[in-house]
C-alpha cells in the first residue's frame, strides 16, 4: 500500500498507468491550468457546474505546492500531462514543466476515485478495479452551464452496478458532493448520447458482468471536453485516468 | 404567506426590518457585489471558505437577474444595502443602482435562514424568530484563509438552543453545506473572541432562554467584515438581515 508521496515520487520518475486504486482512502484530483486571464470564467464555470466539477484545491499563479500536495510540484507529480493550444491536444508529457507559463492557475478537481474506497467498503463491486483497468469515461449530450468564455458537453464516468445494489451506490456517493456525489444518469446509455460502452472517449472499456446497471457520475475530465470546444490559448490538464493522489482524506469530504 | 415575488416588491417600496421568517421554504442569500478587478479573488476566497461563503449564484458583469430572481433587479430586491468605498461604509441606501458601476459582479451567498425551516419543522425552536427580531451576529477571532487582496475575521450568526436538541441542530444543518451547514462552534463565547452576546456586531440581540446553549454558525456577513478589512475600492452588499429572498426552494440545498 503506497502513501500519497510515494506516488507522486513515482508519478515523477515511472509510467503508471492509472492511479485508480493506488494510495486507497486518499483524495485524487483532476487538473485543469489555464492561464490568469481565464481563471475567473473558469472558476466561475466550476461553480455553476459542481457536479462535473467540485474544485478541491487552487493554485494561484506561481504557486506550485499546497497543503494537498506538500513539498509537491503539480508541474511533476501527475503520472501524465495534456498540453492544449487553442483547444488542439498537442502534446502529452510526463512533466509539464516546459509549458508552464508564469501566468497559470492550476484547478484542482474532486474525482470519483475518492468514493470508489466507500463503495468498495461497503461491499459494492467497482467492475475496473477488479479488471484491472483506468475507468472508462464518455463524452455525453448533457450540457453543462455556460460561464465567460466556457461551454460544452459533460464527460461521465461509467461503473457497471449489480441492480440490487444501484440504491446502495446512489446513497453512498451522495454522500460525498464534494466529489462528483450521487450519479447524473442510471440505465439507458443512449438517453445521454453514448453509443456504445465498449467505445469509451477517454480511459479504457470494462467486461460489463451480467446483472448490472451502467450507473454514470459526472467526471472531472469534463474541463477537457470545455477546453476542446471552448478554445483557450493555453490548458494543462492531467491524462484522464492519471491523477494528482493528494495528501488529503477521503474521508474529509465526507457529508453529513 | 408570501411569495418571493411579494417579498422582492415589499423590499422596492417599503421599509423592511429583517426578511427572517418571510416566505418560509424559500432560499434567501446575502450580496456582495464587487468591480470586476476583484471577482476572481473573491469567488477564489469563497471556494477556500465554503461555511461563512457558500456561493449560490454569481449575476456577471451587466447582469441583474437571473434564475434566482426571475423578472427582478439585485439593485432594488433586497430592503436595504450597504456601500462600502475603500472598506468605509458611505452609505446605506434602499435602492443600490446609484451607486452600481458598470462593471460589478455580484456574488449571492447562502444564508442560515435557509436551514431555519428545517429546525422550526424538526421541533427545534428558533429564538429570534420566536421574539420577532433579527439574528444576532457576531465577529469573532476565528481567521478566513485569505485569497488574493481578500482576508479577515470569520462571522458567526448566533442561535440559543436547548441543551438537548443541540445533537438536532447539529445533525438538521449539517444536511444543507450550502448554506452554512453544521456549526463552527458550540458553547463558550469567549472561546471564539465574543466578550458579550447582549452586544452583537450586527443584527439585534436575543433573549436566551434558561436551559439553552449558544450555538455558532459561519455567517454571510464575513464578506462585510472582509471588505472592511481588506478595502476594494468599491463593494455594495446588503444590510445584516435583510436579505434577498429568492425563487429557489430550501429543499433544493438538502443533501443527501
Amino acid at each position: 500500500m503506497m502513501i500519497p508521496e510515494e506516488v507522486r515520487a513515482a508519478a515523477r520518475t515511472q509510467a503508471l498507468t492509472t492511479t485508480a486504486g493506488l494510495a486507497r482512502g486518499y483524495m485524487q484530483a483532476n487538473l485543469l491550468a489555464v492561464p490568469q486571464e481565464y481563471a475567473f470564467d473558469f472558476l466561475l464555470f466550476a461553480q455553476r457546474n459542481p457536479k462535473p466539477c467540485p474544485i478541491v484545491g487552487v493554485l494561484e499563479a506561481g504557486q506550485y505546492s499546497s497543503e494537498l500536495l506538500p513539498g509537491g510540484d503539480i508541474r511533476t507529480d501527475i503520472p501524465g500531462y495534456r498540453v492544449f493550444r487553442d483547444g488542439e491536444l498537442i502534446a502529452e508529457p510526463s512533466d509539464a514543466t516546459a509549458y508552464w507559463s508564469q501566468d497559470m492557475v492550476a484547478f484542482l478537481i474532486g474525482c470519483s476515485f475518492t468514493f470508489e474506497t466507500a463503495l468498495l467498503d461497503n461491499g459494492v463491486p467497482v467492475a475496473h478495479i477488479e479488471q484491472g483497468r483506468n475507468v472508462p469515461m464518455y463524452r455525453t449530450t448533457i450540457p453543462t452551464t455556460p460561464a465567460g468564455v466556457f461551454s460544452g458537453p459533460m464527460v461521465v464516468s461509467m461503473r457497471p452496478i449489480p441492480a440490487a445494489q444501484v440504491a446502495d451506490a446512489v446513497r453512498i456517493t451522495s454522500r460525498y458532493p464534494s466529489v462528483h456525489g450521487a450519479p447524473v444518469h442510471v440505465g439507458d446509455p443512449a438517453a445521454i448520447g453514448i453509443a456504445d460502452l465498449t467505445q469509451p472517449d477517454f480511459g479504457e472499456a470494462v467486461d460489463i458482468p451480467a446483472g448490472t446497471v451502467p450507473v454514470f457520475w459526472a467526471c472531472g475530465v469534463t474541463p477537457q471536453a470545455i477546453v476542446m470546444e471552448s478554445k483557450p490559448s493555453l490548458a494543462i490538464t492531467h491524462q484522464p485516468g492519471r491523477m494528482l493522489v493528494t495528501n488529503a482524506r477521503d474521508l474529509e469530504y465526507q457529508v453529513p
